[in-house]
């Protein structure tokens, strides 16, 4: 089976390395920057591109990892195909290919992925789509082959998924920053604060995150949420304690 | 070592047990409510009371913890002891004891504790504190038996280590939280997100939080930011998505 990328940032690269794993054929990986075509392309025995007018024509699937705001440019000037299209954007619908190509869908891997770092894809839930149920079948047998958690789901719930895995991981990423920017200031190695990350992690395998949660919010200690509001100098960060405790206080109160 | 507990709560429960099992002897447990005391005194062979006078005045180590605001109400009628009192609060320096026992100190574990959720204290960090040399090395004595990192830290060291706590366990378990809500209402199982949750934690042991970041926010996607605002009616919500999407931001072009 012959693949081209069109993209190479993370979730390309990570996508495209496992695919490679699998022995799939990636036989163009394409970037509007050549160089970074090329990181990509020499990890999976692959050529590099930099003009869209250069992607073959004959692969059987085209998988477009880009910044959603690029890729409608991109479509314009794709070569035409009978290979399917997919994307793995989690709030576009599939419908941005219509008029493009007939055979189009969606691969959403709901991980965070990073170009250096290694995951496996055996449990990491993929969520697919297509325009018919021969397409849906057809990438269902494809994505399988690295991941046993390939499921069905529809654009319109695949975008509140997305919106899940900003809370959940881009902001939670960003409570971690904040903390090591504090454990920093005060030469804490930032290692003391993981088994506590590590175990807010696991608590939610056994129970539910509101049966999990623990703090002054939850127990409503005005006293040290005072005190900790006291202790942050910056606005915008005084701003999120507040928003946060005021949010956990009244969830729980429920 | 005879070991008086004075509460009952998450944290109290927790150290009580791991103690009972390395064979301290935990004589009583207070709480204000009997029905409390004696769930945890029952636990580890101990006995239950809710009158502070009841307190045996013989035990080596008082361990006090309860919410702060309550500690000052206790400490007025504890009855006079040579054992050594400590609490295991983050946001409190050991001078709450001044004036009421001349042996006192901190033992704070960084690990959030539910009641019924068994951890491992072995690989939990202990701060400790205290108001001498000599009672700093019997504490660590003490609680070196049950974990391997035994830190001695400052008060003003200690409340931040706890703010950051709060960012970093709290507010992310409410960041699942949200999620939680999300995806029920959407039917799809919470197990779809254990694995971005994992990963996203097992990240930041290998790099930092800020390289770990993706993303929205980080690659600064107008177009997905401004789509998930308009998904999000809650109005408190949106104003977390708007904060943490511009602090991600402003962090990250530093």
């Amino acid at each position: 089976m012959k693949v081209v990328f069109i993209g190479s940032g993370n979730l390309a690269t990570r996508l495209a390395i496992e695919l490679y794993k699998y022995s799939f054929s990636i036989i163009q990986v394409y970037s509007r920057t050549l160089e970074n075509a090329k990181r990509l392309a020499d990890k999976v025995g692959s050529i590099p591109v930099d003009n869209i007018s250069e992607i073959d024509s004959t692969a059987d699937l085209y998988i477009f990892s880009v910044k959603d705001s690029a890729l409608n440019d991109i479509l314009d000037q794709m070569p035409h195909s009978n290979g399917m299209w997919v994307h793995t954007a989690g709030s576009l619908s599939w419908d941005v290919f219509s008029g493009y190509n007939e055979n189009v869908g969606v691969v959403y891997p709901f991980q965070t992925f990073s170009k250096d770092r290694e995951v496996t894809f055996e449990n990491i839930p993929l969520f697919i789509e297509s325009n018919n149920q021969k397409n849906t079948a057809y990438l269902k047998d494809i994505f399988s082959q690295i991941s046993s958690k390939v499921y069905e789901l529809s654009s319109e719930k695949r975008k509140q998924l997305h919106l899940t895995g900003v809370f959940a991981c881009n902001f939670v990423n960003h409570l971690y920053a904040i903390s090591y920017d504090i454990l920093a200031a005060e030469n804490i190695p930032f290692d003391s604060i993981l088994p506590l990350i590590d175990e807010t992690a696991s608590k939610v395998h056994q129970m539910s995150p509101k049966e999990a949660q623990t703090g002054p919010a939850v127990r409503f200690d005005k006293n040290i949420i005072d005190y900790h509001l006291s202790l942050i100098s910056d606005s915008r960060l005084k701003e999120i304690y507040k928003l946060m405790s005021e949010d956990i206080y009244q969830t729980n109160k429920k």
